[in-house]
């Protein structure tokens, strides 16, 4: 097999599959193959709003897409409670997976999925696309630094944004048939992979959520925060919220250093973003000012962060047809413990608020 | 009476009493006329090293300073077990009183000072410099902005800085018999105070610590955190610790606007210090950055924020003597909420972290 680029199919037109379907078309390693709606129309006006190639195929089911053998890979931004459906049978066609988030409404689910993909030899990736953009890896420097950083010992992570009447009466993300987790499974998802992210992946040993978060009628989400706790003393805690304004902050504290930035999902631009660090900050003689001061980095990219994703996946992908690579697991397993955190946090918030243990 | 400055005395030589000294001298209103230690050559060593005038007095015992009839006001820095006792007496001595904080070590003492406060008349202030900045007044201007701020949902507040083996081993902040609070006092005190100040003062209904707080073998809290709930739904998280690197954020969260800043306590610089304000952010329409970007905020002062602090105290003193006003009472009722909340905190942290009832 040569290292021709991988042909995507997307299956379901939700607005972020627009942001991604511009990302495959920028991936270097990456083309736009297929689009698939439950309604053709949908799916023929997607690809010619979103800058499909002409001989990219428009089919007018999931179905039909999955059983196309030019397709090497599958992205799918469908509604959570779908996941399971077509994420099972896009690998039992031997389809590649890059899902947006929450994988799944559950770590039973999750492992559903990952059993088919890990039985059928394919790649899965989740969409969080701030995982791959290069300021996370400069940002993962300074956290091992054991110098200037030296250990974890805090994380706090928000994710909100103010949605309208509209949003919270008729949007997927307010539905418990569609994505039950609501800011929980959306916004959470990413405030719990920022704390995974900082702490090295170490699953803490409880969840408890705080209390007063907000449902409405039908038992979704619409805010929640937690706290978690680690054997070692580490320490968390994040909030999520469709009902405040827009805010992307991490702040994780070890023993020496303090890093910092406030657009961690979504830089506030598409080709530079920055982050704060404070190594060994102290005060001066009559404690009237820092010193050091903290140091703001940016870090510049040709590629926006989505773009980076899919060039990521799009090369263990290649790697696979290529080099008979299996497929990375190091993805799933991120994935899947992000996955048992928030079932956790849900856990503690169904139980009043009590400790939730978290096993792997 | 004349608007002569205000002349202070102070009692205890604690490092902090550094800065105030140099504060009293900048303070275009007041004036630095005694200082007294157990030790006498220790005031006398004090006075010596942070520039007070000759005339100034130089005695070997509080008590003595408190029955000088030429001091004004006292401004006492001592260990918080000790606030009690000469908090009361400067009060009887009719001297007004700046106290370090914690003002007290739980409610009740607090309001036996205040009561010797009110008794005989006598103004009362804690030294939570950062109050007085400009900054802080611009800051209230954002959040009270119905149309760019929207309405307080959520805020977390973090203070820590990181401790040597010998402050952990000796310094009075870990010490039972002397600043029982510990970091909650120390550091939780200036945490609470934010998240009350962006409150507008309303009391959170009920205070929940988080699990996983630090206590030394003596029981002295080292770290800890807590979330508050509002009766109409707001929340509040805050983290304090001895244990981790220097950090003072406020992200205080509205319906529409986001207020962020990283040096709240102690601001990088003295004459000036900003501040960051996002109103009413948004995605460009693919979702791939911020419009409006926040907006940062730089406020300069002439007065660092704690000859502000002195001089605010001192003009309250003035009006007293000049005009015979009565006390306000404001800074003694933002103190006595920033107290109960503190209290309740210990509470839960004493109750295995249940929910605490916050009643004034």
């Amino acid at each position: 097999m040569t290292d021709s680029p991988i042909r995507f199919g997307i299956i379901g037109c939700a607005d972020i599959a627009r942001k991604v379907s511009r990302a495959i078309l920028l991936a270097p390693n990456a083309t736009l193959s297929a689009v698939a709606s439950r309604s053709i129309d949908k799916a023929a006006n997607f690809a010619k709003a979103n800058g499909f190639p002409p001989e990219a195929k428009i089919y007018g089911s999931y179905d039909s897409l999955l059983d196309d053998p030019d397709i090497d890979a599958v992205y799918m931004p469908l509604p959570t409670s779908l996941h399971l459906k077509w994420a099972v049978l896009t690998a039992q066609k031997k389809k590649h997976l890059l899902t947006e988030k929450p994988v799944a409404l559950n770590v039973a689910e999750f492992d559903e999925i990952i059993k088919a993909c890990e039985e059928n030899g394919v790649q899965i990736m989740d969409g969080t696309m701030w995982m791959h953009h290069p300021r996370t890896h400069k940002m993962k420097e300074f956290l091992q630094d054991k110098d200037r950083f030296g250990q974890l010992k805090t994380i706090n992570s928000c994710f909100s944004f103010f949605t309208d009447p509209d949003f919270l009466k008729n949007d997927i993300r307010v539905k418990p048939d569609l994505d039950a987790l609501g800011a929980l499974g959306d916004e959470g998802w990413y405030c719990v992979r920022s704390i995974l992210w900082a702490a090295d992946y170490e699953l803490p040993k409880t969840a408890t959520a705080l209390r007063g978060p907000v449902l409405n009628e039908a038992g979704v989400i619409l805010e929640c925060g937690a706290s978690l706790q680690w054997e070692d003393g580490k320490t968390a805690t994040f909030h999520c919220s469709f009902l405040q304004s827009l805010t992307m902050n991490i702040t994780a504290i070890g023993t020496y250093g303090t890093l910092h930035l406030t657009d961690f999902v979504i830089p506030y631009q598409e080709h530079q973003a920055s982050y704060t660090a404070s190594a060994k900050p102290g005060f001066n003689e009559l404690v009237t000012g820092w010193t050091p001061l903290p140091s703001q980095h940016t870090v510049t990219t040709d590629l926006p962060q989505e773009v980076c994703m899919v060039r990521e996946f799009a090369k263990l992908v290649q790697d696979i047809r290529k080099n008979g690579a299996k497929p990375d697991k190091k993805w799933a397993t991120i994935s899947r413990k992000t996955q048992l955190v928030l079932d956790a946090v849900k856990a503690s918030i169904d139980k009043g608020f009590q400790p939730v243990e978290i096993v792997n």
